[in-house]
This record gives structure tokens, sequence and C-alpha cells, in this order.
């Protein structure tokens, strides 16, 4: 795949060399996310924004990327507004809206139909997430804080990462996205930690272990999470469970705060989570106790989600070389707090 | 009517001139609309969009519109945000939101409220739909499209024109709204097809035909666009009916296919349609065999909004010879598939 | 306080020393906000608009505000589109959404929530009302209307103001806050004119009379608004009552029309009220025939909302000195009707 024009529908697209591509523009996205520049390279640009299912985060960072690079954001939030109640084919949708901008993120409820709307479009679209299937963006921010994180602590690379992911393993599809992405990799040790019934699906263990990685399966967390670099937890996907109740059994199960982490974790072992992290008192799966440990990573993860989207609108766009070509100081207060 | 500072309320504001002096200005946009250059005569003006009925294509199209001119776009959809449910008058409403921006469209589900909202504005407003009343940059851009389809077929003009209107007639507000458009031309021929309970409604008839206008009524398609330059198709407008079980006995009645149009229609014959169009299989008036016929202008329709806006815009703001002062070459990919 | 950087909360921050600097700044965004000149002083900085409750006037506002400074702007309103439906905290919603924009403005159903984000927030965050607690831009604009109106009548500033206010003092939130801003005033007199069960809360009139103000009570109106420089009428808070019932006993009660305007009040008698008015005929609290009335104000008020947010937004982003360095013509069609 070469980024110039395509569409970004599936972590399955990138191989070793476009990750590494995107992630050499993330990082030079940083001045202009940082607010110590801004650049003005995609100024006139029109993103359509095009949220079937609502996603705050993931729709205002992508719209705050863009922006950040210098280009306007037409929106369209929910379904109430949408011609598909009236019998409209997702071709038809596609093939007007893809006239009224340059490149177009979308999400939708349903599997496959970001694909779909993506082969009637005339221009690039982003898949921001289609239902249980991919939202490829959300693993590449995963893999870029992962890269990130494991530099600060002067490790060159991602061959030989040792993660454990917690939680709900078969319905998230981050997990799912991430150990597709890690299997583009050398030496990764993961330990899978889930209740028996929300282990990950079988297929994506098999991939794993067939790229010559280890992969070990547990239920308990505390002995699972001594020796790794990265313990990454999840929130237990209550709307994917048949009631409340059926994902009750399992919220709360794996509870990480400051005193587990002390005892069992190595003293640098960086946490990560999608987000949102449920902090209702009968889930709580990372404490608020963490959240003054600096190796609490989950809002820089949601800051490097800026970087990423930044860089695969540059490359889609073909700019990534002309940001700093349209650069500028800052005319405004940009300190940030912590 | 000049449009300097004028309120767009209602196709019965133009006259030939107005529209030969609208359609100059959309010819000019293209180069904007399909990326060519980019014009930033609007940078630091502002659109007031205001939709208090959603409408997904119209809203975006609008904004999409004026931000290719450079200027920024503040939104409102739905009436759960208005102040209305506390008992504010739309004078009231009206004199604050037009504070606000520099031009505002407005969608409202009542007819006559656009206009009652533009009575107390303090800037110009353009109708973006008022219930079953108007829609006139729908009705624009369905001449337009009319306009630049014969042209490329080498006839010159609209005088003359043979035009099947075909399907909902009684309660399409677009159809509607083209023929009295279409009174401003000479010798125009026009086939109306629709079950007898939708026919056109006789006040439009009558004025078409006081015109010198030749207007055939009928309820049989296929004999009926043997002789016709444009088949404009609509959709059963199923949500003005009293119940689902009334629209779905006309629903699926005049179906158009590729076996049809080859055996009936003259071969250059243009296929036309508002949109949306039904595609599920009970109605499917336009079916999706005909996508790969080069007659088929629906989505040149939809493109042809963003530059019939751009053009109003630009008149009503007085910058349409402005537009290519504030000119500059594209930076990003611009390349668009089909 | 000093502005840059700070966080706008609660009109308590306020001294008269920063209300003079803030009047100040926003006396010179007028040329802008009434399109004689344009400033870009903001471009390329992004504001994100938080409103989890609703209210189209008070968010189009402070959008447009940062439009006219330069800045874009990215939104949410709403509840269903938000990760605390699935149990994220406002501190995470806050770290995350501080890192997509350069300052926040949120508005919040529940008292206190927004200075809870505020205190997780990176970047500033201004109060766009909580609740039944604080909405202080609303307070600062009514007062900038009440220094400007006496300005122009030749008064040099607000001590010695005389204002009655009418209607429900109990649950009027934008009341309450004007009182605590009128406090920082000398010799000041109020009268304070509603139903005995909707009487403004006893804790504000003691503040007011402790500052040296004069402070009348009363149920009757015409009797009370003769010798006031300003009458501030309000609407009945409805949707605070425990029904629509009880709310009806009240909404009707005090009504100020032409007639009672002009037996009742000295000649320049100034009419305010917080919008929306409710024009319902059963409440019509300020009757249409006052909108010839030139001492109506209603909509100055709302027009002065956009001069003190956009002030608010230079002096926390540190650019008020910057804007008139950024300025230049205005190209397009500006004329305001009336």
């Amino acid at each position: 795949m070469k980024f110039t024009g395509s569409h970004i529908l599936s972590i399955t697209q990138f191989k070793r060399e476009q990750i590494d591509q995107l992630f050499a523009v993330a990082d030079r996205m940083e001045p202009y996310a940082h607010r110590r520049k801004v650049t003005r390279v995609l100024d006139g640009a029109i993103l359509g924004s095009m949220f079937f299912e609502p996603s705050t985060r993931t729709r205002v960072s992508f719209g705050c990327a863009f922006n950040l690079l210098g280009g306007e954001v037409r929106e369209t939030t929910g379904f109430e507004s949408s011609a598909i109640a009236k019998g409209e084919s997702l071709y038809d949708t596609a093939r007007v809206l893809s006239g009224y901008s340059d490149v177009i993120v979308m999400r939708h409820p349903t599997s496959g139909s970001v694909a779909e709307f993506a082969s009637a479009s005339r221009v690039p679209v982003i898949n921001g997430g289609d239902g249980s299937n991919e939202h490829p963006s959300q693993a590449l921010l995963d893999l870029y804080t992962i890269r990130k994180e494991l530099k600060h602590k002067g490790r060159a690379g991602i061959d030989g990462l040792r993660i454990a992911m917690i939680g709900d393993l078969k319905y998230g599809r981050t997990v799912h996205s991430l150990c597709k992405l890690l299997s583009l990799f050398q030496n990764v040790h993961l330990t899978l930690i889930s209740p028996d019934e929300l282990r990950m699906p079988a297929d994506i263990v098999e991939s794993l272990r067939a790229g010559g990685n280890t992969v070990v399966e547990s239920d308990a967390m505390e002995s699972s999470i001594s020796h790794v670099d990265i313990a990454y937890s999840t929130r237990i996907q209550e709307e994917r469970f048949s009631s409340k109740e059926e994902a009750s059994l399992y919220r709360g199960r794996y509870r990480l705060n400051q005193a587990i982490y002390t005892r069992f974790c190595e003293p640098n072992t960086v946490i990560m989570h999608p987000l949102p992290r449920d902090s209702r008192v009968e889930a709580n799966e990372l404490d608020n106790d963490l959240n003054e440990n600096p190796n609490l990573a989950i809002f820089r993860q949601a800051d490097n989600g800026v970087l990423v989207r930044m860089a695969l609108f540059a490359l889609i766009l073909d700019v990534a070389d002309e940001v700093d070509r349209h650069a500028r100081d800052v005319n405004w207060y940009t300190e940030r707090r912590f």
C-alpha cells in the first residue's frame, strides 16, 4: 500500500514499512499538536466527518487533527438526519457525500459498511470504526504509544515486547486489532488475561503463534503481570452482552491499583487502556489512585491519537513533506497544565 | 431582484435574467469545487446554518459551499436545542441569531416559517426548505443540471426542452418548484407521469399552459418516455401520506431500469432524480443497473448543488467578482475516482 | 485573578478591576463583531465547545466569538455521544478532551461539574452554564449591557444604578449572578419584584445590603418601576418547577407592554431580559408591542454577548493587544437591517 489517495479500512493493509513511515510522520506532527507551531498546509481542504454512530472522542480527535493541519471539518452525527431511513443505499450516500469533501472519516454501526461506502466514494475514506469489525486508527495509536513509551525507557523497537492484555478479550475490538498489528513484529511475548468465557478468539491466538510469537493465556491477573513492559487493561464491553446482568458477572473481575502495581509489576511497567475506563465502583478496572503514577500512559494514548491521525491525513493527502513549509509561530497562550 | 443582500425564499423571486446571472457565476465556481484551485474570498465570514429539521445532504452541501469560498460555518440541528420550546417567537430567534453571522441558511418543518424568520433577520436568509412549501436551491440546481446536460449534448438553452416527470407529483416539492421555474422558458414540453391520485396540482399545470408550454398527463411510464430529453424520476414521499400502507400502494409503480431505458428511451435521454432514491426492493424507482449508464445524471445533480450554492453565497454577499482575485493553487492530493 | 490561562468558572472570581479590564477589551471588539474589520489573531487555535446540555444561543454565540477572532471550533452537543454513559469520570473526560483544543467552553446540567472538569483540564475552561449554579458570561454581558446603555444616556458608570428585577427571582440563575456582580458597585438601588413564593434567595439580598446597597422587595410591578434606570424582566423557569401546573400559577403574573411602560416608567427606562422571552399568550412577560421601543435592549444584550465572549477569549489566550495587528478590511456585503 502507498498512502496517497488510499482508503484506510483495516489494519491488515499495513506492513512494517508503512507503519514505520506513518510513525515517522506522526513524530514530526508533535510541534503542531503541542501548539509550539502552527501549520496551514491544508488551508482550504475539507474533511467530511460522517459519524452514523456517536463517538465524541474519536470524532473530535479526527476533527482537531484536520484543523491542526489547517483544514475545515463538516460533520454529521447520528442516523436521524440520514437519507438511509428513506431507503437510500450506501452506494448513493457515498457518491453524494464524496462530492463534498477531500477526505472522509466514517463511523457506522454495521461491520463492513465503511468498506462498502469506500468502494463507491470518489475520495479517500478512513474507517473510524465499523461495529465489531475494525477501528484501525485506534490500533495504530496504541502501537505508536507502545513504541514511544518503550523509547522513553531506552528501548529501540517493538520486537521483543512483553505485553499483558487484561479483561474482555472476546469483545474488545481494540485488543483484536492490536494483536494483528503485533503479528508484524518478532519475538513478542503476549500474556492474555481474561475470564475463560471472554478469551481472545482462537484464530487471532493461532495467527500470533504462527508468526513465531509467544502467547500465554491465564485467568489470573496478579501472577501474570510481573514481567511485562506493558499492562494493557480493557473495559468489559457491556453493550455487547445479551444483558447487563451477564456483563456484570465480569465487571470488576480484574482491578489494577497502585498497591497491586507496586507489589506485582516491574518498576517501569507502562499501563495502557483504550478508554473510556469504567470508573464506577463495580468495575474500576484501573483505580484512580494510579492517576499520579508516571507510568500511567492512558492520556498520552489519547494525545498520540491526534498525532497518528494528523499523520494519516498528511500521508493520504500527500502533504507530509509540505507541513513544515507552511509553518509559523503561535500567537496565543499555550502553556499546558501537568 | 438584485442579489446583493437579498433573502432567497422562493423560486418566484427569479426571472430569467437572475437565473442567467446565477448560472454564469455557478459555472465559474467549478475550479474551486473540483479542487483545481482554492479561494479564500470569504475568509472571516460566518454562515449560520440553522437546520430545525434534519437534512444531512442539504446542510453539508451548503456548509461545504461556504467553506469552499473560505468562510466558517456555525450550525444548529434539530429542535431539542431550541429556545422555541420555551415559548420564544421566530421573531426573537431571528433577531438573536442574525447577530451571529453574515448570512443564514435555515430549514424548518413549517411552511412560511423561513419567510417569517427572514422578515426579522438582520442578515440575508436562504430558505433551505420550509415544509411542503419551498426549497429554492434544489429547484435551481435541477434547472442548472438540465442546462448543463443539454449543453454537453450540444443544445444551447432550455427553451424547447422535452421533460418527463415521473412518480409522486402531488407531494414532491422539487417537481412543483421545477415546474414553476420552467414556466419562465418557451415551448417546454412536459409529460407528467403519475398515478391518478398523485397528479401534479392543477394550478401548476394551468400556469405552465398559460405560459404557452405543452403539458401532457399520463399514468403509464413506458409509452411516455420515448421522446424526452430528460426523464426526471421521484421518490414516493412516504412521510406525507396518512399511513405507510397508503404510500405502499404507489411505491414501485414506476421503475426505470436499463432494459426499459434501452427499449423505450432515445439514446441520450438524461436521467435525473432529486435524491435520495429509494433503493429498497419494493420501491426501486431507479434501478442500480443504471449506475454505469453515462446518462444517469443524479450524482452530477448533487455535485451541481455545491456550485449553485456557492454562486448564491457569492452573489448575496457581493463577492462574485472577487473570487478569482483570492485564488491560489491546491497543495494536496485531489484526484477523484470515476 | 489575572486572565491569562485562567478558568472562568464563577462571577465571584471578578473584582471591579477585572471587570473594567474585560469591558475595555469588549469595547475594542466591536469593529470585528460588526464586520467593519476582520481579524485572524487566533488563526490555527481550536475551541472545544462541549455542550453536554443543549443551548443553541450560548453555544453559537461562543462559537461565533471564537470564529471572529480567527479560530476554529470543534463541538459536542448532548449526552448520547458521551463516554460518561460507559462509566467514564469527569476527570478522564477532561484529561482527554483538553488534549484536543486550546480552550474549552463547557455546559453541563450538574452544579459544580464544570469546576470539577476544569480541575483536571490541561487548558483553560469557561463555564457555559452548570445547572442552577453559574453562567458567568451571561451575568457579564448583562452588566456590560447596563454600562453601555447608561453610557448612551450620558451616565458614566454603574455606581448609583437604579434597577428593577421582575419575575422568577427564585430560580432565575441570571438574576442571582447579576446581583452578585452588582455587589461590587456602590449605591445600587434594587427593586425586586416577584410573587412571594419566588423571591430572591435571602443570602443574596443580605449580601447586597451588607455592601451598602439598597434593596426593596415587592410583589406589585406597576408601582415599583417608576423610578428605575433598568427594568430587567425574566421568564418563569418552568422547567425548574415540580409541575407545569405549578409554573402556570406564576406565568403571566407580570406583563410589561407599551401602555404600561408609557404610563409608569421614566421616558428612558431601559428594558432588559436574559432571553428567551416567553411570548406565548399565557406568559408574554414582554409584549411584542415593545419591539419598536428604542429602549428595548434585549437584542443588544444578545449582541453584546459576542463582544464579551470575544474579550474573554482574547484575555484568557493573551492576545487582547494583538487583535488589531492581525486586522484587515472586509471583502463582502455587511450592511445590517434595522
